[in-house]
């Protein structure tokens, strides 16, 4: 790369000092101690130069750079590209920039992208986090960065977190099956130590037990994340196999439920006659499918503005005591589930 | 914040010179210039302190961060979203970490990303570039700033790019409907003046030229990515209107197609009997739609692994020439069109 244009460069061709540059660049203002003109023909090197200004250097000084930063589990999944959409959206009202990186569900990975961040000079982090990163979030808390984890959250970690009731949702969910008939309900979910999941599995349990309902662990199947479609594809086959074959799936997120339907379809079984299904989050698949899949609707839009004020209100105040909000989801019903 | 952790704090701590904490804390392999113990007890003492070595002080000396800066159209968009994740796949193979933002289809947004990533001393830039971004691509070539395009670019300027063949692959995707005996094919394509959808249209019209069939512009109907939902609405009714209504739509994106399928549904046509589809770009919810949607595969892999070594060229030798690659497409055919 050429030598970058310096304030150096411009002040000898003005004929003027480093620091009046300086002062020129850095005031939009035009002040009395700076002529006019002066100040114009200093502006006009700067553009023939293509001077750009160092913004590094400039908020090493100020230790603000009015940037967030945001890591993302895996932005090839919607749910999280549209979290990102709304944290930039929120954020840029803000009159700040976000910039980010995507996990790749890799603890490793995790942590490479919070120190190229915190190198960054970001002025906090908006996180999802992935299983196994606990003592990443406890080193940030040490290091008493600004953050905010968003969809997931370490119970044994006091942080700021924005996230769903999710074992109420999914006990609505599974409920709502309960509801319209059916009696051998499974759930597929991950294979994964990640709390929210757990609460999800809670809320199927609980919901069938409280329902009088086989509330046995033979109705829950796990997938790997490493092993999406192979390991859906066992669960399917296992919860139609047997005496009590499943009449109804609860999928735990809507990329277990895009597998399962495929699948589903390749069987050539119906929706809902054959197997009824709800998920949770939404997808643009779920509104195309012929039986429109019933859903846990999660407040993007909401939990993107909360996770945004709450680390605005951290960078602002690093001493604030963490904020904890959980919003309200939505069962949106459809097809998928047939009729009470 | 609290202050950070220095070499000088360690020093101190140490009772050595600042000099042999920056040594050590910079070698990874112990030299004969340090006794082992020594080393030890001063990586001991950083750990202790939660020192965090300043990474941009270093790249600002190096010249070098082993980051690069990704900027996409709209990160909600699973294409977008899936060359995002493909290029961080391709960059960590080798050792480069991604950082990105999404411009939202914004050209100011899109200046506003260049320079907040610019600041932080990427090595170079991948861009899916906006409508009227010209002067910031020519910016970037005056600046001596490696960066490559990829899925758009500007013909009239020189600059390295990814793309693929956009005329032909629409040609074909048309030419398909022809062959599986279509008469009256309308397109859906986005209003913008960006090449790549010029492309397509021109596709769209030369096949219907070339196969006798009616080429006027009444087939083609244009929607602005801002008022999406309503103006595909009107389009498909504009298409289904009239003396000769469309018994086949090419979509010239997955958004566009997506809005459409819904619109159809609630139409209540059957798709391919009253209405064929082709659409370009994959998407789940065409692998789930009653009647699998054929589209025009773009091979996003390729274009991401040929952007990250396009760009590192372009990293190790800045004098090196714009290349352009250009990947062929493929028409995957399934049942929204019917048969041959």
């Amino acid at each position: 790369m050429k030598k970058k244009v310096s304030l150096k460069d411009i002040a000898q061709e003005a004929g003027v000092s480093v620091a009046l540059v300086s002062y020129v660049l850095t005031n939009k203002e035009e002040k009395a101690r700076v002529g006019q003109e002066m100040a114009k023909k200093i502006r006009k090197i700067a553009r023939k130069l293509n001077y750009q200004p160092n913004h590094i250097a400039r908020s090493l000084k100020s230790g603000r750079s009015d940037t967030i930063g945001l890591i993302v589990a895996d932005i090839s999944n919607p749910f999280f590209a549209n979290i990102a959409r709304t944290i930039e959206d929120e954020a840029k009202r803000n009159n700040y920039t976000v910039i980010f990186g995507s996990s790749d569900e890799n603890a490793d990975k995790a942590g490479d992208l919070i120190n190229v961040l915190l190198n960054r000079q970001v002025d906090g982090l908006i996180l999802i986090p992935t299983e196994g990163s606990e003592q990443q979030i406890k080193q940030l808390k040490k290091q008493n960065v600004p953050f905010v984890l968003i969809d997931r959250y370490f119970p044994g970690i006091s942080a700021s977190h924005i996230c769903i009731n999710n074992y109420e949702s999914a006990y609505n969910a599974v409920s709502h099956l309960i509801k319209t008939g059916h009696k051998q309900i499974g759930m597929v979910a991950y294979k994964t130590a990640l709390h929210h999941i757990n609460e999800r599995k809670r809320g199927y349990t609980e919901a069938l037990s409280d329902h009088d309902k086989l509330s046995k662990t033979s109705g829950m199947k796990l997938a790997r994340y490493s092993h999406l479609k192979e390991d859906i594809r066992l669960a399917v086959d296992q919860l139609l196999q047997g005496r009590k074959p499943a009449d109804a799936v609860f999928f735990a997120t809507n990329s277990l439920a895009i597998e399962g339907l495929k699948y589903i379809n390749e069987l050539g079984l119906r929706v809902p006659e054959d197997l009824a299904v709800v998920s949770f989050d939404e997808s643009e698949a779920f509104d195309l499918f012929y039986s429109p899949v019933t859903y846990v609707r999660q407040p993007i839009l909401d939990m993107g503005k909360a996770a945004v004020r709450v680390l605005l209100d951290q960078i602002k105040d690093a001493d604030k005591p963490a904020e904890l909000v959980c919003i309200d989801t939505e069962l949106v019903i459809r097809k998928s589930c047939g009729n009470p």
